[in-house]
């Protein structure tokens, strides 16, 4: 069974950290005298190894960050560019691609629009899949990347203060991002523009799974003295994300908060056009990051971070400013794709654990007709609704909530059943009697009626 | 002169056979342990070489299966996958385009809409010419890897009762596949969709060229007792092949004949939505094989094999039947193309004879107007115009049938003329006594009156 | 610093002698026997190299040849071959585009549809940049060719009677090569198609920077008896121009000259529809070149060339003739371009100069509105404006006229001013006594008086 790279949730921590030690051998070998971060040369680890590159939405820097990351290992690549010139015209489903490819090429890596497709793919594949970016759901690599940088950069990711900026809601590098930084113990202010905050199930397995603490800056004040976390979040409010004339208050909100005193660094994402919705900040309102936005004390020593490419949301009076550090970030992706690769091809053994990543329980599967609510999820594509049943993790509460296995959205469960009796409850609680294997997950009341169940009489019972 | 593989007719069985062998040691050497078929690493024979993969219409699979026998053989790859980044969108001909291609790699992968337009770059280059697809015309190295797949999980091809089910009219994996089946001695089942039945031309070759027999379904009964031909086609009549419920009917009427008792393969292929014209089956009343079709006896050992992409004519619960094969025959692309690749460019030599392929007479050079009658054949291109003369195979009878030399599509002759004499004839008979150089083929009389010919006077004679 | 090849004049005339000497090795040691100019395997001098190609703009032929060469040095290539799939429909800049890039791959090979495009790349690169064509600019590889197909044809470049026909204006292949012949002391005669001269720009150029004598066809006849210029271009007159029919009086007025005896080649170039604008002459009345063009005397020893892909300018009858080399000179793309390659990425040191091209002064930057007149030009792009100032070369002349920096169009300047005293003045000869950094150039003079300049009241002092 081969390991994947979906979301950054399949790699420990230990893991990544081998990665990254990797990844410091190649800077060793091949970076570039007096500019280590930019590797030259190669280091033929892969000679004999095939990898595919299906790209089904535009992209040039991460198709070409990983196959120069494969011509630097030795290896080989098949790529696949453009979404209009692939079977996916015909009709493909994901499920046959990955099949076929797999007896192309060693390992895979995906980019799709469907949020979710590469958790699909690993699911039928028997070789890795890496996910190059699905849809607005996560972009694992840019994570790896961009932790990397900042370790580089700083030293180490422990008890530093991160500003990340812009479009939080759509920009899958950020929720890969927060939930990386959180987990090495950074702290994270975000800075949202209009609309575009955190997706609420964002949030939550923030502070649910990876131990972050949810603080509102302008709560920042009502704190108890001396009250500082291991690691966190900290948002600016919504109406303090107007755009540059605001950013002031908020820079006082947390001049007066020591833990803030210093800003290491300052990510920036630009809007996402192509995803934007009414309501949402466009490039008028939008957040900008320049000299001005920068020139407090605070941002004396941050680093000025951007996933790439920018639109107007990053002055270019930056590009000479010695806190910019975006080129050289992504120079970085280089040793970090090609480490990645290593591991996951098991060039290198003894980086990652064997068998599949360490997990939670096996999901969900729905018998209930519960579908995600997400429209860009893969659950919800007519080619793949074929083969393909959704899948939710139970996250508890009642009403009962739960997270589809594929796109991470979350939804409620109007009322719980059990199969072979033929019963449902509204109460959530009532999941806790039911066997797994028994339990039917409705999004209505009436859709448990339609399917022929009946309400439970009793109240439930313990046990 | 380079042998190209333009129809599956270019390679003699003999031939076949070799680059089945060499096939062979690719998977001894390469195959992955405990499942031979998916060949891993490399065997280095073409380091020295740059191949072209020139694509002209969607594809993923078949160009990253070429692009992977490639690599797997060392070598080098030029890809040109979209047909509206290339010279043609500048209105560059076929022939130039293989005349220039061809200085920079030593062999050219086409795919083209244009029905012929690889028969079109084999006659202006000076490298191997692969014909990856041309229209609905022919796709030639499917067929060697659905060949093979057959021998290497049948032991051989001969007397093999293979069922071939959907488009058979657009379906050009078909095409090349039931000429390469009849020469190889397996009996065909056809099982064609409405309005999608093998092409007569197709029949007509099938029966004229291959030594195939037809017989419609619905006349098996008729046959003389203990009749079994050597290898045959057989068809499903029409009516009966209006989908999954007609299924039976046609089912029974096998069930009375000894050597369809068993059907060693189903060979199942999609609607070709991109080409359906009105009257075709749609994706509504396309036949379906699924574990219902397949439940009868003679099914326990049938292999099912799919060109895919499927949509939904091939039920997913098949993936987990272990008669199902097409992801084993995806594989066998791989040291399939390997072979003919290598058997080709003369990395392992003596597997293709010299010289040309062992051909018919040249084909006669229109002079007298005819043209084509299939709108996508390369000979009707506007571009293709300005170099290219239609020619034709003379297939006799009376009234003349031809041939075209590209797209094997027929052509009724009303009249021939001699050129020297300025004379025509109604009757094809007269062929016989015009020299080669001197006949004109005419599609209708008042073209040959409006050439200047009037008509023999005299009945003709012999001799 | 790196060097790149932007325009032809990037390199000198010894260096360009320096990269064909280094093809000459390649074809002696890859060229097929009997056909040297076509080299087939490897000579793998760039193994451990990644270089990547950005087409903006459809392209086979060109990308192609580069890739080939790369191959064939056993380099690797990152590839961007459609523009729709790239971050550019993201909206990034070039200079973004290149500093990501660059730190993939060691050399970057770009064309682009915006004029200037790779000189604003090769400002912002650290690695080299190829211009493989941007617009209707230059494409100075494919000169490069010429001028060793030419080379090696007629065994040197001095005192050659090279006939240029066709689209004149907007066909970038031509500049680059009537500056290249000129340099190398060929002479030219151009043979526009109606409304489809050289531009004015180019041929002051040619004139002054590169010693071309420019001479209507209409006017030799008053030439004084003996005069033979070392290189010069001669035109044919607008009249002239027509097609076909009037080729014979041009024919006529060159009989009577006898450096014009001979013509050693004629250069073909196809209408690009895709730049064409009224008035211009379309496929209808464009100047054909068949045998029926080339049966004089004089063009019995002609070349016939063209860079293709050809449309109907250039007769398919011609392709038996042996005077017909535009296939060879495809082929002879390959060493041609390994040696360029080789030679900017210093695999063989020496072929360069070290540290930038051989320059004129820094250029101007636009400080007082002046923008370039050519919509196509890079620094008028919305995107590029963002950090892109205009540029230009003050050329003399009053009123003064300027060259863009980007993309060789001229403009004229109305009125100069002088910043620290905030003066402007309508007469060029003032240029002379303000500082370069001081200097501002007014596209009228009412811009001059918006932007708050006064004029001069006194007349010019000399100092």
């Amino acid at each position: 069974m081969a390991r994947s790279l979906v979301t950054i949730e399949d790699l420990s921590n230990q893991e990544i950290e081998a990665v990254f030690a990797l990844a410091d051998e190649f800077v060793a070998k091949l970076g570039e005298p007096g500019r280590p971060h930019r590797v030259r040369g190669r280091l033929p680890l892969a000679e004999d190894v095939v990898i595919a590159t299906l790209f089904f939405e535009p992209s040039t820097r991460t198709r070409l960050s990983f196959e120069s990351a494969m011509h630097r290992l030795g290896g080989h690549i098949l790529t696949s560019a453009d979404p209009r010139t692939s079977s996916a015209v015909k009709g493909e489903t994901i499920a046959d691609t990955v099949r076929v490819v797999e007896t192309y090429a060693e390992l895979i890596v995906m980019r799709h629009p469907w949020e979710g497709a590469p958790a699909v793919a690993a699911e039928f594949a028997e070789v890795p899949i890496i996910n190059a970016g699905d849809g607005s759901h996560e972009h694992p690599t840019q994570t790896l990347c961009d932790l990397y940088t900042l370790r580089c950069e700083k030293g180490g990711l422990r008890d530093l203060n991160v500003v990340i900026c812009g479009d939080l809601k759509h920009g899958r590098t950020v929720h890969s991002l927060v939930y990386g930084l959180a987990r090495f113990g950074a702290r994270i202010i975000t800075y949202p523009a209009k609309g575009l905050e955190l997706p609420q199930h964002v949030v939550r397995r923030l502070r649910d799974e990876f131990g972050g603490t949810w603080v509102r800056a302008d709560q920042i004040d009502e704190l108890p003295s001396g009250w500082l976390p291991g690691n966190g979040i900290y948002t600016v409010p919504d109406q303090l994300s107007l755009g540059r004339g605001q950013a002031e208050s908020v820079h006082e909100i947390f001049a007066r908060h020591s833990p803030f005193k210093t800003i290491d660094a300052v990510y920036v994402t630009r809007p996402q056009g192509e995803r934007r919705r009414e309501g949402e900040a466009g490039a008028a309102d939008y957040p900008v990051v320049d000299t001005s936005f920068l020139k407090e004390r605070r941002y004396r020593e941050s680093r000025v971070m951007h996933p790439l490419p920018r639109v107007s949301e990053l002055g270019y009076e930056m590009d000479v400013d010695s806190r910019a550090i975006y080129f050289k970030q992504a120079s970085y992706g280089i040793p970090v794709r090609m480490a990645l690769l290593a591991a996951l091809l098991r060039l290198r053994p003894g980086l990652l654990a064997e068998g599949p990543a360490a997990g939670s329980a096996p999901p969900h599967v729905s018998r209930g007709g519960l579908t995600c609510g997400n429209e860009a999820c893969v659950s919800n594509q007519e080619s793949e609704r074929r083969y393909l049943k959704p899948k939710f993790k139970l996250l508890g509460g009642d009403p009962l909530l739960v997270r589809c296995h594929y796109c991470d959205h979350e939804a409620t469960v109007a009322c719980v059943g059990r199969a072979d009796r033929k019963k449902y409850d509204t109460h959530a609680s009532r999941v806790g009697s039911i066997p797994a294997e028994e339990l039917v997950l409705f999004a209505s009341e009436s859709a448990a009626r339609e399917a022929g169940f009946e309400p439970y009489r009793t109240p439930q019972r313990a046990g």
